[in-house]
């Protein structure tokens, strides 16, 4: 069950870092939709590193092959299943790690889960490499919703102690959702302060984290179910899922913690023949309902634990305390590369929400 | 669906503020395990209103009833169904609101949602009353956690501009989980700076909102899954349905945004031949499970969106703006009475994930 | 889980035989529905004892209490609960079963499951006293179908070594499921010859088992799924459900086993601008989806357990051979009553198909 | 979630007839159990076609290629993927087809329920081919099972108008489950009978059905649960998914219906210290719990529907009677290829409910 998320639209991501290939099956897509290939492998694109300084050399040939569920591209109702051959073959990079586990990695808890069994290579199932099929899912549901007009962008809104600006309550448009391709920031300056953020950490064999936010545009009001199925709970379910995330925040977010009444309610008003709220405090979700404003939240990615220190770590043999030096290559900073993953996560679970309207 | 959470441990939450009663169904409890009805009730009164002059001076009696699932106060392996009597009558102060729909409440949202079907006495379902659901079947499931050995306790970390001390990543002992249960705060000082803080709102006819923390303390490694079944998913996916929460985090939390690695990463240790890490940045869970420290999370609580000042809101039949004045009986803060339904929470999914291993 | 059913309408049956109540909860029933609650009495009814000289004298009051989810009798788009309180005391009729279970009941394998704890009283969750809340559920089921021009009934084809007319794979109509509502049989002859094997087992202080089958009429074609959702399934999920059902088969059933294709298989034909088969072999399913013909199966069920005669039992704390004599009032024969049940779980299993559409 | 079976144990099947390839997705199978690949290619084999000249000549290459979940072989907690290749080309036999439903199929459901947009070739996700995945399942299913000492075995008891032995309601031992991976029959004698009636329907052109029965030995008592997951809708839930089965019954099965409870009901007694029943009408289950007594149940095939003969059928596009001829390679009888088939489906229910015990 763990790797499985949604209702209506049910995806489950499978594979390890060094398995014969990783993949995802969906089930409860719309019949008949034809997906778009070659928007799919540029928006795949997006995520595979080794095309920046700023991540990791390892190059992966990403183009998933869809082997059930379409027909000339089609899909047929039947489930649909792509994979991704891993080409690395299985590295002996990881071997001292079954005994030592990373710090800030899954190396202990998942040995404790599985009694010794996990798959220790790459950080098998764990491994940031497994959001790549949740692409293919999430890519797969952007074209869809993009047929029905809704929209999505995330951007980064911080890189360890430098901020950009957030959409936060404010307002947001279609075409704040452009250009976000490429470096995802908003401006030249963000983009700057951020990249040498990561640099920094870089040369001093460091890492660092950031925080992502995500807008969703268009949307139509009654989306969601109240108590565990609100649009939160939905979206926090799929967000948390993507390694790394420490925290999600809708709206105002956190911030309403510190403030009243009078200044988080959005005042309603009328725009268009359309009932609009002022101001955006609620991120668009009333009573875990969405009310037509634009769905914004944010979530704090931590940094890469994978750093080039000699950090303290234990024996499982022995118990006893062991340095530890992580070999291989690592990304200085994945949150560049989880602007696409977040984007598909919020597709895959605003798809599902309204395929279970 | 929408009111279900859990997976092996499955409950239900149903009724309607004004409805003839509101319950819980819980399905998977262990069989054989006697609830004490007295421990429950104190736990029920701790969200009970109208104790403190921070709270409404709407009364209810919170006594549930079980009229299922059990033999003798035991679990006899039925579902286990509770239910409270909505004593209050149906009222007619939430006329206007039909067609007024309250800023920052569900009203808007139900209403397209049900297609004006919802019930509008007192928000329904969307009502804060229904926490009282949550509380006895969390309460239920501290017992039998207790009796696991494992403790879970919530404090106000923030009231408005006030904010006090956090477990954070900071070390956390059993000790700090007693006397939570007056005004849920751990210092003197505290207290005095919450209460002023909701005090002055009050008097200003307004609400203020909060932050609350939740320890959980005794839970072996090794609790959850990867992908979207961690413990950070199981735990978002509750404690967002709890009304007017808009953000969780975990351990360091957002804060993971701004730091590195070398900062963030908790370094292993071993402890009376117990691996441990030094630090607890991570909240307890690394790649959704547990590493056997204490589990820490925080959830930020909107100020209650009722308040006693006219605000902007729309008529839904004339499609025009329309000045809104709210009647009835309103918390200037909910925060202190969301402590025990943030522990009830924790407590469903806890036991959820053990039950699930 | 256990006590669940359904995907997109799921209810969960509540209650033993002598708890404070029985009951059912309903969520995912249509928004905006008005409950005729006159109908659904009379429904009820249907099912209650002691009518009738063929069944128990104990009398039950089956009216249902709504607690949740109704505003003026209409759905409100929250969970919708009922209840029945069950006014017979706890009896001490049932305290030597805790030791000596039934032949034929769940008193053994309900022991062995939960231990010891389970309710022995009356059978408690294994009672057919919880088919009534299936009533609740089914009835209401059964008028949003009606709503949608689709009818549902149901009669007995057989008790004991008396056989009735099936409808088969032969033609079905509007009309055949009339005045199915007092004895349930669609004919005098039927009527007599089924009472006269029921009154003979009584007589011999035995009991008899039969038959019923059971009609779908009006059903769009293009309901329910390939593979594990397939009407088959989720018929038979439920029906299964419903205590003493030890076979379930559909339009030929068993009988295909013995038959060659060119028989079994149904030719399609055109008749008033629609395509249907000219038999109904299929029982109305074709892969697991309804072909728009008259969904058709058929539900074995095993004579009542309790009867009046001196049975080989053991005695489980002494571990040895021992003779029990069960007191209280029996049914020589549920058939009947199961009828009004058949269509209930029908109704339930087919809406729910219609919604997870 | 209409592919998908099992809560604990959750098995998705994916892929069409003509799709690159097919597959199964496994989630919750018990972690560092290593399969033995030569076993399960032997229980594969089973299965597979053109063996027997009572079967289809098409012939494939039914190996599974494991892309996720094992290391060594070995489950390590992450979700197991085997795939299938689809080497047959897709064809054009089936072009016709689309436009003209083959009575018995699930071509004109399918074209209803998708739109027109089925995978027409070959039967798509409907084909008996999808019985393959199935098989990888539950022959891995079969394996741990009989870690446990849980032994399931199937035979033919019914080919068209010659019927076999049953093992009913009557006494079975592990010895009766041996050799049956041959032509699965207990008697020289019935399998001649058996092919007779084969062979000579395939004379004519035709088809023939018949019933399957199995047998789960070593089950321990207080499996399953009451109401809507017992062991009867557990494994009617997932057999009626097998394409074909028209019917399913347990222990005395049908018969029930004819006969007293002083006849049906199996006495209670104790040998070896263990309770057991001295019949087993109930096929070992009780309340939809096990007993501990053999799980006996009988599944009715019906004949293929593709048949060397003119058929009457439909133009979908003009919406007139046609007559169809189907060309391509049939199975004169699929019964005896569907005998492991039965064995998987059974053990996957068992290991699911064993999982979630």
């Amino acid at each position: 069950m763990s790797s499985t998320y949604g209702k209506k639209l049910k995806i489950t991501v499978f594979g390890q870092s060094h398995s014969p290939a990783i993949g995802v099956l969906m089930e409860g897509l719309p019949t008949g939709f034809e997906i778009d290939m070659e928007e799919l492998s540029a928006f795949m694109a997006r995520r595979a590193p080794g095309k920046d300084p700023t991540s990791t050399p390892r190059r992966e040939a990403d183009s998933p092959e869809f082997i059930s569920g379409l027909v000339d591209n089609t899909t047929c109702g039947a489930p649909v299943t792509a994979i991704i051959r891993n080409t690395n073959t299985r590295s002996s990079d990881y071997d001292n790690l079954r005994d030592c586990p990373r710090p800030g990695h899954a190396d202990f808890t998942a040995n404790v889960k599985y009694g010794g069994h996990q798959d220790v290579a790459g950080g098998g199932h764990f491994s940031g490499r497994l959001t790549a099929p949740i692409c293919i899912a999430g890519g797969t549901a952007l074209q869809i919703l993009e047929s029905m007009g809704i929209k999505i962008g995330a951007h980064i809104v911080r890189i360890g102690k430098e901020a950009g600006a957030c959409y936060g309550c404010g307002d947001v448009c279609a075409d704040d959702l452009k250009n976000l391709d490429t470096f995802p920031v908003r401006t030249q300056d963000e983009e700057e302060r951020f990249r040498r953020e990561i640099m920094s950490a870089k040369a001093d064999g460091d890492s660092v984290g950031g925080m992502i936010e995500c807008a969703i545009l268009g949307l139509p009001a009654g989306l969601g179910d109240p108590m565990f199925e609100g649009m939160e709970n939905r979206i926090a379910g799929i967000v948390f899922g993507i390694p790394a995330v420490k925290g999600v925040e809708f709206g105002r977010g956190m911030d309403v913690a510190s403030i009243r009444g009078s200044e988080n309610n959005d005042p309603f008003t009328v725009k268009d023949k359309k009932i609009v709220t002022a101001t955006n405090n609620a991120g668009g979700i009333l009573g875990g309902i969405t009310n037509g404003m634009p769905l914004i939240f944010r979530a704090a990615i931590k940094p890469t634990p994978s750093i080039d220190k000699e950090q303290d770590s234990v024996s499982l043999s022995e118990m006893e305390p062991k340095k530890l030096i992580i070999h291989g290559r690592h990304d200085p900073c994945i949150v560049p590369r989880a602007v696409p993953v977040m984007e598909a996560a919020a597709a895959i679970s605003v798809l599902d929400a309204i395929l279970s309207k």
